[in-house]
């Protein structure tokens, strides 16, 4: 089983980190393809950046198609691309917010996110709202660091640390979700420090792809996510084309 | 890794079956220990029954604690006893309706419940909001098949994927979830008919409860799921205790 | 008209309380029986508790159903069994939580619940958005005192009452709600001191129930609710039959 | 204890059947006193009747608190005017819509309500999600009878039937909840017909007001309810002043 | 295009200010009149007054539509009288807190309501559901200055900075929506000083109806809003009557 | 005051239409400059369709920042691109889906969207919950004709009202919303034929910024939509840069 786990930024160092945290816990018989898309931004900080990193995805989606991936992780935390993956995927198409808070939904009574900005806070309110209903998050902090400077400083886990047992004071909340896929190698720093379950999207979203690819499970192809028309496209984008 | 799959009634043919469904799905290094609760009703069908089923599953969840139990899947569509198991389990406790709804939540827009008695769709409903939200969930149909004449009846798979495909059209849904633990042997064969993905609860849950031991994840103590205070039960009950 | 107020709990000293908060209020006519089940544990302070406490309950309203009761009142702020009971009664079943929240949704803008223990706030906030929606209650605070330390301690009462005057400020609140059967006998001092409308669930409930039973109105026994269908319960459960 | 239910309509038949539905189930030692007002709309049909009901039924409010009335029903489905009589009466004060959700929410999953005209239904499902939430009201059907035409016409029950069984079915519901005061006349035997609870907001809600004044409860004055900053009040409302 | 812009209150120099806001505005060929009702409270901060002030609004939507108005402004932020003005109006009618809620909505991720008295924010809040659902709304924040005190105190506008620069903290919040007409004159300023967008709703909503008129759009007259069925008022209502 | 208008597609005659609908509104001294995208699909049918027009819809956002346009129009149902356009714009930005949602609030309990495909349904549902709550969206239909059909096709009006009548009455809703830019020369003939007001969101928008500019207001730069951190495209999106 051949499960493709997209960093949608341009960054390559943060596609390995990616892929270990995927490769450490996918079962045997399972391969872990970590990839980087040839466009897009060096980090997603913004709606633009976000907007911006989903034609590379998008291209890498329809690389693994070609090349027979079973499953797909888009692994940042805004789930960019999300719903258009789906679309031209055959398999099982998982973010890493969503792989997150439906974990965090079964582990405890309402979690935290823990993230890198605040200006992100809004997308992570949107996607809890829409996976997991109104109640089950029940705050989102930023600890103000931007997503490359998350790699290689060791103040930043005790800084994460210290913002997260703030949110279960504050939130009254059981359970941690890292709000960024480069927060991957604090997790289990981060259980132990707070006594909580902590949950990193990409390990939770590599072993829900791997779950429903076993169940032979894949997006609904009834209507809204059938594969698009075939259409032109134009510009730069001329490349762009249903993967047949 | 040993997970624990507990069939809620005391029907044992019923554990047969749930177990069975269990184990096709279970990676290897994990066993899979269908078990019947030594007390409680034939079948469940009403939050009578339901109530009734709880003490010989916690008596269930008890006994696998003592035998170090990974995790544990509550194979019963109304999720009985989930809150209460949780606080007494050191791992993972998964329903079959939470892993079937949030597996469904991955895989479309919208999902329909097929399950056996309209009584039982109040319930359904319940959970579904408490699980992925007020949306997701888009309609429940009852076949009107009691829960022990789901076996061995060939007219129930025709049965149900009628009911199916009337759901899909009514509801304007894409996926099918199986809302009975004994409808578990009819999940490919719906699949095939209906052409879009139909969810056994019952492997789901193994699967989620699979993958959340791996991340080394189990329910928050802090709080609410925390070990319960320990106290004196009396009468018939005299012999429930908080597990040590 | 015979109103059966059961103490889910196997305390008898509580069960004593609860009658006379009940007594205290019933119209002329009404005989209100303060009940104590034969089994379960001695206090309710975890979804554990609340769910070996419901056989017991459930016994209690067969035996009520035999004795002629016009109705039923739950009197545990977790409205343990309380869907159940509805199944097997002939007139109405209320909850004290559910009583005390419909109740505060009709004296103020929205409420807080002042309670025991925090790790029974998630239960409460549940009945909080089935009963009266989203957005009456304001919030639910914990006093920490376990329930059967409620009793005879004389400073009980002050702190509650600065529990309950915070909830007030910091939930914007305008009613408090008594989170536990428990504190019944607070009442009406409670409300001397804080200058607002505090409800205690058991005297609300019986009220209810009255009201209910003088409207010649029980559970709808269209479907959901509608007795039980028969069957076979094993082990020390095997008393249980649908009464008939 | 004195219970001025008052007709926001000026309708004085009507005012007689609101009355008798009241006096027919309160307890020894309450007075029940329908009140017709002396200003504004013959019946309530639209948001313009309502609005201009309301003056009338303060005005009776205001009068109430002068003789000493301990509570008050609004008997009109729309529950005019509640928020406004809230803040000048010492007492409780509850509104038949109010009443009859409430206790339709005791008695089963989920109420249709069957009212008089098509263009008041927006106004019942608005008071529904503002009382019990969104899930409790499962459909609101108008049989197209005027309010004035509802009272001596032999074919009104039959209509009213018929429309509540269709909405039994098509809303999957157990409870009916009769969407106009002049209805009340039509509640046992609607209830003998359908075999299911049918719920006259009238009796229920003179109970519910009768329950709240031997509880000793009325309406929080903290904040919003608190009574009126006195002013100036022109033109022909001149008269209107806050009570003293 | 005459828009008529009502002051719900009867105070003429509130009303003055209310026009100069709604003419600064007002596109070129709009011409707009401001109109000060014949009776009721000279200001509104509770619900009585709030319901005392709809039938001199009622009176004056009705002259109105007599003089040829393409539309109306309801400028009071509880907006007072919405329903029944659409049912009687031909054109469009817009409340200032409906106005100001919607543009906030296109500004940014969710405002903070600053407003006069701490018992209108009830208010406020129900309209916010209604508006715009439960999550745009943040905060509604009192500065306890009456409404007829907000004119010509120069220490008004420091305090009101102040207050909405802390709702904007608290909130996390990122547009301020002033939550009286009384406030329209301090937009400006109040925006200039925070960094984020200040709605006054008297401008929204004048811009709104404009925007209305010229799309060609007035209240659907399908059923709810359809103009109301003529009746007879009595007492010193008798002069109202459906406009012809 | 110049507005763009930015058709999303790359269709050049959709533009025209787009920009004849936004110019027969727009206000004297506003200049509407319909935009026709160097980048991406043909049309918009997807959610992949909707991710790949969104670069070029941000391309031309840039280049309206130099140009000094006021504001802009996202003149496709989806509101493709919306969050990130604000980001880089200082003006407002409208999405006509948005537009039209929020005047259809104004004018009616509640809209019928009829829109072209049904897998764009799932869309139109997330954003009417997102702009104006769960309740105010009744239903969305699709007359399943594809976009770059409904040009010059005689029969596309017909199909489309018998839609629409068919959504009134099963929606019970009282306002349409045509559910796609290409339907904007259908609007003032639908009305005419339905009798219930009908939105072009292209002609909705176009007012709606302008109201919004003419109130000196922008989208919020507090946080989210402040100006995103600079950073560093690859590829074929190397030219994307923030506009300084």
């Amino acid at each position: 089983m051949l499960i493709r786990v997209i960093n949608p930024n341009t960054t390559a160092s943060m596609t390995s980190l990616i892929e270990a945290s995927a490769r450490a816990v996918a079962g045997p018989g399972v391969v872990v393809e970590g990839v980087t898309p040839a466009m897009g931004p060096a980090s997603i900080e913004s709606h633009y950046d976000e907007a911006l990193a989903v034609p590379g995805l998008l291209a890498e989606v329809a690389a693994g198609e070609r090349d027979g991936a079973a499953g797909y992780v888009i692994a940042c935390f805004g789930d960019p691309g999300l719903d258009a993956a789906r679309e031209i995927a055959a398999g099982p198409v998982v973010g890493i917010a969503e792989a997150a808070m439906h974990a965090a939904a079964l582990l405890g009574r309402g979690f935290s996110v823990v993230t890198t900005l605040s200006r992100t806070r809004g997308r992570a309110s949107d996607l809890a709202h829409r996976y997991v209903g109104a109640g089950a998050c029940k705050g989102i902090h930023a600890c103000e660091i931007p997503v490359l400077e998350l790699e290689g400083d060791p103040t930043v886990l005790p800084r994460v640390a210290s913002l997260a047992a703030h949110a279960l004071e504050t939130d009254g909340s059981d359970v941690i979700v890292l709000g960024c896929a480069g927060m991957a190698d604090l997790c289990s720093e981060l259980s132990a420090r707070l006594g909580v379950p902590v949950i990193d999207g990409v390990a939770a979203a590599t072993l829900m792809v791997q779950a429903l690819v076993t169940l032979g499970l894949g997006t609904s192809k009834r209507e809204e996510y059938a594969k698009p028309p075939a259409k032109r496209y134009s510009g730069i984008l001329h490349g762009f084309m249903q993967p047949g």
